[in-house]
């Protein structure tokens, strides 16, 4: 098979900016710093966190490269770059955010399982491909199906890497029939990112994007599509990224208790300051993203300079210069929304943001009462603390 | 015009169940007690919540009858009972919940402005009538269609009754036009309630039903469907029903500032206890119901009996006996999910509820980060103080 590679030969990965902070080498996992992803809406290739479970396939020869239709269907076809080419392309600009984006922040509270993650696990670009129902349409898969005629109810993504979990096997998800025969969930069979052909770390030649849902699901490097009864069996929907409650430890966990994670909750963070930023007291601009499941627009983005006693409310933007408009035909819906605050800080302020979604979904108050042994949506207030610069200055001398 | 009556005039109101909580009397707004509303998974038609805005209309001639569709249509139509029974008839289980429900609660924290209510402004019914869907595509309106060859992007539905918020004029709303020509959207012209021919109190002849979104949305007594290019500009879509942050009061509110709410967040309530309920110390049934917006499932309903230290997962259910799986097809998407769990309870304890839907969305500790001057969607963990039996009767010596 094209890029099969060993689970554990890493010895061919791409290059990568020098800025991103490694949080794990091998698989690389990666999230540039807070203050590089907000200089722009649309996130630049080489900033788009990095999240990875085993080597960058290489996948060169693409005239033989296919992706295989297969499963629950009369008639498996194959689809080489061309044929997918050929069908119409959509361009949808999409944020994927990790699960696990903020678990750093989690395991404070108590220790859980996981890459570590600051709040830079995501990323906003805009994807260009064939939109999924297109090519379901291909095998004979209706528009709006969410049970094919032959019993099919989930569709499997399997790629063409290889990671431990799945014992040298490689990385898969699937999502319900219903959304990948929906033209309006926008899931795109991706080749482009941001303009240009989508490069190895991203999945190179042509990977899954599924808006509005964590990112685990959005299979990179897609070697098949499979239309299957039940949901996928894999380790990654099955043992992982589903959702405990905080008295669920690792003696008494039971996997088949739980749904496999689709939709996010609203989130927010600031990236203009880093935990224990020195600031001058004055004014200052507090800046960041905020971002909801299930293409649930923005409604508000609250900031407190007081450590939560009084709040004000952020601008919110997505193209520049331009107010975002929740629920508006000009929004990008799949899209995180940036937003800005210009406020005056007193020494040792704490600075917190929390979001508010257009279904009026709040995000918790502490971590402690979502907290999970896998640290996933970590979605509690986004607090900050910063030193007074004078402070500083003076225990320095 | 059939029905019409005098805003004031509540000469010929229907006749009500004695049991119910009666909130406002004219207009009528009244919910059936605690212990009622979780005897079963639908909800019976008189111990169903009732919210009015003025008095409730008489349309006895129904061969007269005609809800007319008119706006930007190329043809516009009036339709006869007969002509909508004739369209494809669909029964939907659906959730309705108030904006306002635990209002009064909301209040305790600083007072807010509108009808209090307990927790019980909300019912689950299965609807029985025809699809917007179909009856938009009688006026050429296709399904999934977000922007309409003349403009529409609005689905305004404007009822019989009179309202004093309207100056006289009838009570409407809208909901944008994608979800009206949806049909996965279920939204109903509804002239059933549970099998039988849907009561005065709940919109005789027809009315909408808009699953998944506040029910100030569904209209009943309806007169007319209009496709609009803007939202609705009525009195309950543009100076109510929006949320705005605990910073707003009545000298700084700008209404045009914030989007008509349309979906709603996760929320939940105990109905087996009253605030300061007498219990025994020993084991006791705690009961609710959980339901969040969007056809959201439920992930889970977390309740505590020691004020939130420790947590016990509840069993969640819809029919009788069957254990609830969200997403599941056998469940019902935009229905309520009820809860119970046995516990042993200590003398003077607060025991609390919350739940999780499937997009990892909670509800907030504490009802003051989400306090807002019209007391609307109180989703904050539903707390009840129950007194020791044993000192109630110590000190009634």
């Amino acid at each position: 098979m094209p890029g099969l590679r060993a689970p554990s030969d890493y010895s061919e990965e791409p290059p990568r900016h020098p800025s991103l902070k490694i949080n794990a080498k091998e698989p690389f996992n990666a999230e540039p710093p807070r203050s590089a992803l907000i200089l722009s809406y649309i996130t630049p290739v080489d900033m788009f966190y990095k999240r990875n479970h085993g080597p960058i396939p290489i996948i060169d020869d693409i005239e033989s490269y296919r992706v295989s239709i297969n499963g629950l269907v009369e008639n498996p076809i194959q689809l080489s770059m061309d044929d997918i080419r050929k069908l119409p392309k959509y361009n949808v600009t999409a944020t994927l955010q990790c699960a696990g984006n903020r678990r750093t922040a989690m395991s404070k509270t108590r220790t859980v399982k996981g890459v570590g993650w600051d709040v830079a696990a995501l990323g906003n670009a805009t994807w260009g491909g064939a939109k999924l129902s297109d090519v379901l349409e291909l095998v004979g898969i209706c528009e709006l199906t969410s049970v094919s005629s032959l019993g099919g109810k989930h569709v499997e993504f399997t790629s063409v890497d290889r990671c431990k979990e799945e014992n040298g096997g490689p990385y898969k998800a699937s999502i319900p029939l219903g959304r990948a025969t929906n033209p309006d969930a926008d899931v795109l069979l991706a080749y482009e990112m941001n303009g240009e052909v989508i490069n190895r770390d991203h999945g190179y030649p042509l990977r899954v994007v599924v808006p509005g849902i964590i990112g685990a699901r959005s299979v990179k490097w897609l070697d098949s599509i499979s239309i299957i009864a039940e949901e996928c069996q894999g380790f990654f929907m099955q043992r992982d990224y589903k959702m405990f409650p905080p008295s669920v430890n690792w003696e008494n966990i039971n996997w088949a208790t739980r749904r496999p994670q689709m939709d996010f909750p609203v989130q927010c963070a600031i990236c203009s300051l880093e935990d224990m930023s020195v600031v001058k007291q004055g004014k200052i601009s507090i800046c960041g993203y905020a971002v909801s499941g299930g293409g649930r627009g923005i409604e508000r983005v609250d900031v407190s300079v007081d450590g939560g006693k009084t709040w004000m409310e952020a601008y919110k933007y997505q193209k520049s210069g331009v107010p975002y408009v929740p629920e508006d035909t000009s929004s990008d819906k799949w899209a995180w929304v940036l937003f800005k605050v210009e406020a005056d800080i007193l020494p040792n302020a704490e600075i917190i943001a929390k979001a508010v979604d257009t279904a009026a979904n709040v995000q918790p108050e502490n971590v402690d009462v979502i907290w999970n042994l896998r640290g996933i949506l970590n979605t509690s207030w986004h607090r900050v603390h910063v030193r007074d610069a004078s402070q500083v200055a003076h225990s320095n001398l």
